[in-house]
């Protein structure tokens, strides 16, 4: 009863297969990276090791993570509770967050193993300030959204800094994989050497480009208001008559309600109104 | 008489703040690394020559650039002419390309005198790619929205997309500087190597940390719909009594109008006088 159809639903679709495919298609070369041009995987300190660093960053901290930034906007989930969805969401991003810290465990354990420090590289600052920030921001979600205390208000403030936050972390994690992809294959292809553009080369490089057109499409996907969850139907029913949909823009993606006018809010009472609905709106989004 | 006050005008110019002084670092930074560990400027063919391109993209295709992405929200602008600005934002993006090729040109150069290969490192091909798709949005912002001739739905339909790849471009080129650095560091320090964390790697990773937080903080900014430019008068008083400022989010930054409802919208002739309104606005936006 609550699905509804959505505006632009084959576009959404088109450009839903289009991320799937590309994020699928990252995954699929990052194994052949490792399986036909390097070592495989295993858990050995070795090179093998290491390899699991790329597979499960492309696999869990990009793909699984793209995937839980959009998994409200799939509307077949639209019927689906808003607690469901939720844990869906969190649950994608846990999973997301243990791959990418066993990724990192991967290069520890192998930079130990010969002998080769850790944390000197930009790729190394920023992708661990990157997890650090990503674990933050799981916590500080489930801490306000999925658990039953944060008030109202406090929702409805900390959504679009959650939001905000998310794509940004999402955004500097595929930068962290470009260059972590630039010193692999700047150290591990010698004769002939990168410059050379070996097939290896030219595979990543490919792997990189994929990863930047998967983030690209999450980011269009996640930022188009039209394409939000809608709201559940009791809120709905307190809407006044005659209000557009734009009522719902409170808690959307990379926006708060447009109050540029907030001081003739104050003094305008049926708009004072609106505003208070809109905070209703904002903390049932985070509450069903 | 159209200078409104800001909503949060102390946090604004606190972020503001914050932005220009990480710009501002980032640019110093990257002299200090060219000229204190690195071989100057020149444009002599040698190294000195390369040292242009990090010289000028972070001034120029960085800097320049998130300069130029927020020009709009100062609230000090709002009092002149949509059209004056939209001039300085078109030639701050021109100036930003010019700086961006010719620093790409100093590569080029120094490459061909030294034998060395072109285009082979992800970091080219992306980096590559950001320039055209800049040069491409700039060409095609400056023939809808400052030429006169694209029809009101035309600018209000691109603006979204406008807006989306400008700050998509913005950030690939962050991301692409990442792994400039990550590249000109693996390869030019050797003895002691980067690995072995001597001071201009500490120093030109700070350089990278400055860069994102340069970018994180345009972002925020650009993505606040309470800080948006207001509308210009005469299109204010178009707006019906009672109409919340939810209207103006037409063309805002990441936003489309929350049009879910788009369906309800063609049978509801009040909700559809709002949004032929607000094609207005949006078309208006573009044109003043």
């Amino acid at each position: 009863h609550r699905c509804r159809t959505m505006v632009g639903y084959g576009r959404f679709l088109a450009l839903l297969a289009s991320a799937l495919l590309a994020g699928f298609v990252a995954v699929i070369l990052s194994l052949v990276w490792v399986f036909h041009y390097r070592e495989g995987l295993s858990w050995d300190g070795g090179p093998a090791e290491f390899n699991w660093h790329p597979v499960l960053v492309v696999t869990g901290f990009i793909f699984i993570q793209g995937i839980a930034i959009i998994v409200y906007r799939l509307p077949w989930t639209w019927k689906c509770s808003k607690l469901l969805m939720k844990f869906i969401h969190a649950g994608l991003n846990t999973i997301a967050m243990i791959l990418a810290i066993v990724s990192m465990v991967a290069v520890f354990e192998y930079h130990n193993a010969r002998n080769i420090p850790n944390m000197y590289s930009l790729h190394s600052w920023i992708g661990l300030a990157a997890v650090i920030f990503y674990s933050l921001q799981l916590f500080l979600g489930f801490a306000v959204f999925l658990l039953p205390f944060a008030p109202v208000y406090v929702r409805a403030v900390l959504m679009p800094i959650h939001v905000y936050s998310g794509l940004t972390i999402f955004a500097t994690v595929i930068a962290t994989a470009l260059m972590g992809i630039t010193e692999k294959l700047i150290f591990s292809l010698r004769n002939p050497a990168y410059s050379a553009s070996p097939p290896e080369a030219t595979l990543v490089n490919c792997l990189g480009l994929l990863l930047v057109v998967f983030g690209s499409l999450i980011l269009w996907m996640a930022s188009r208001p039209h394409w939000k969850r809608p709201l559940e139907e009791h809120t709905k029913a307190l809407r006044p008559i005659g209000d557009t949909p734009e009522g719902t823009e409170v808690e959307s993606t990379m926006t708060n309600s447009s109050n540029a006018d907030k001081s003739d809010l104050r003094i305008n009472t049926e708009a004072a109104r609106k505003q208070n609905l809109k905070f209703d709106e904002a903390g049932q989004r985070s509450t069903m």
